[in-house]
């Protein structure tokens, strides 16, 4: 990295969010109100701080490959810690094990990620880039509601969040696709991407048209690159995220993260909880 | 459970594969030959077991809602040991972490669980069940390999494995569908699921069309309905498993588990390790 991206990263919002200090044998973080959300810290900030737990560690070996994070509670303003131990270290994989706490004893985040080194060899990709126009065509909306919607510049192809106030009588598309880079230019890597893959708005908004008590449970984020790859030219992602199922106050969600020269960065699926609407009148 | 549904589970391969002892804050369990893979024991086995030591803990609430198993290093024939902790409970989820070890201080598995209290509510399925003969039209196909492939019974819709010496020089379609059940009739249950949910061979297998050294390193299943709801009439589930991307020795895979009446009942994603095909000559 050259000295002009490297302070980009400095000044930028992600590192306020995802700065940790090593203090007798734990990481000291601190949340940062520019990654609020409607309860407690953005997920995809606090899904970044986890793995940087283990990506910062003297003891790290290889690139990220998955991460999965669990949310226990919300994180309230202010500092906390993350304990990250390797569970175990292979020749080219290492497994890590975090865990986020304020208060001793008091876990509100966990999570397992496991590390690669990659060898170059047989690359196929099976799937590709959903067909959309240049994010250069596409005028950037400023979505309202918490500050971690600033963080993003969003520029929908499908599926752009619009709410009122009673829910669709008939469930509408669950999917978005979106080009979003940081708001804030940062080169990218993976801990801007595993905010990005937690970067779309609860799949049951887009369904029934209302903003209900929801929250992310698990998400589990995979890396489908080398790190010094994980890079496109003016930062633009593009971004499709959709769920199959909403059943009974839990529904999952998956989302794919493309590089604009046609590359699967990022897939990620997490599952998430929901509140019923509360019909009129009650 | 009647006491003949009891009786069956008491007889099957997977509570052999699944039983637990609890000593001295561990739990006991033993590797069974039943559920062999090339190396150490399947997958889907572990994914069970390690389940099954939040499932059946005296401090545990409600069903299981996410499971995610990180494979650090292939388990050896005999007895393992599993620490399993809630990390947090909350009113209506609970959040494990879990370890599963041979000797002290050598993990060989991860793993975190979340359980979780469905509420009767809002149910909209986005996704619906591929389209397929039903599985009495399709005779049953005894695929050769290790000891696992004999405990289901599978009957392929698209995608039936078939390997030679040599890789194909384009890649194949890297999806396979099929009908498969427990050999031994045995009630489904989230046991029985996430061991099915691992129960499709390597994706790179179908693509080249050769065996090669493969494995999972990171498997997170979803259940997608509540644990009295896990059963199919017949024991018959419709698996659809395919792949995004093969990418420098690393792939990715997605499986869904649907009952013959459509309900989606688990989904889950893998993160896997691949060796590149030797060239012929070398």
């Amino acid at each position: 990295m050259d000295a002009t991206a490297n302070e980009a990263r400095q000044r930028h919002p992600l590192e306020g969010a995802t700065a940790l200090t090593w203090r007798d044998g734990l990481w000291i973080g601190q949340t940062n109100k520019d990654y609020w959300a409607f309860v407690g810290q953005y997920g995809g900030a606090t899904a970044a701080v986890l793995l940087r737990a283990a990506l910062d560690h003297p003891d790290r070996i290889g690139d990220p490959l998955a991460l999965t994070v669990n949310y226990c509670a919300p994180i309230a303003e202010g500092e906390f810690k993350i304990s990250a131990r390797p569970a175990r270290t292979n020749r080219s994989t290492q497994h890590w094990i975090i865990e986020l706490f304020q208060t001793e004893g008091d876990i509100l985040a966990t999570a397992t990620a496991v590390f690669a080194r990659r060898r170059p060899g047989f690359t196929h990709a099976v799937m590709s880039m959903p067909k959309a126009p240049p994010a250069a065509q596409i005028k950037t909306v400023a979505l309202p509601g918490p500050s971690w919607l600033e963080q993003y510049e969003m520029r929908f192809v499908a599926g752009q969040p619009a709410f009122g106030r009673v829910p669709h009588a008939v469930p509408q598309p669950s999917d978005t696709m979106l080009w979003m880079r940081d708001a804030a230019p940062r080169p990218l890597d993976s801990l801007s991407l595993v905010a990005m893959s937690d970067a779309f708005v609860g799949r049951i908004f887009q369904v029934l048209g209302v903003l209900l008590p929801f929250g992310t449970v698990s998400l589990t984020t995979y890396f489908h690159t080398a790190a010094a790859e994980m890079t496109t030219d003016d930062g633009w992602i593009l971004g499709h995220a959709d769920a199959a199922i909403f059943r009974d106050g839990f529904a999952d969600q998956t989302a794919r993260l493309w590089s604009p020269d046609g590359r699967l960065l990022v897939s990620s699926v997490q599952t998430t909880y929901f509140r019923d609407p509360v019909p009129e009148g009650k």
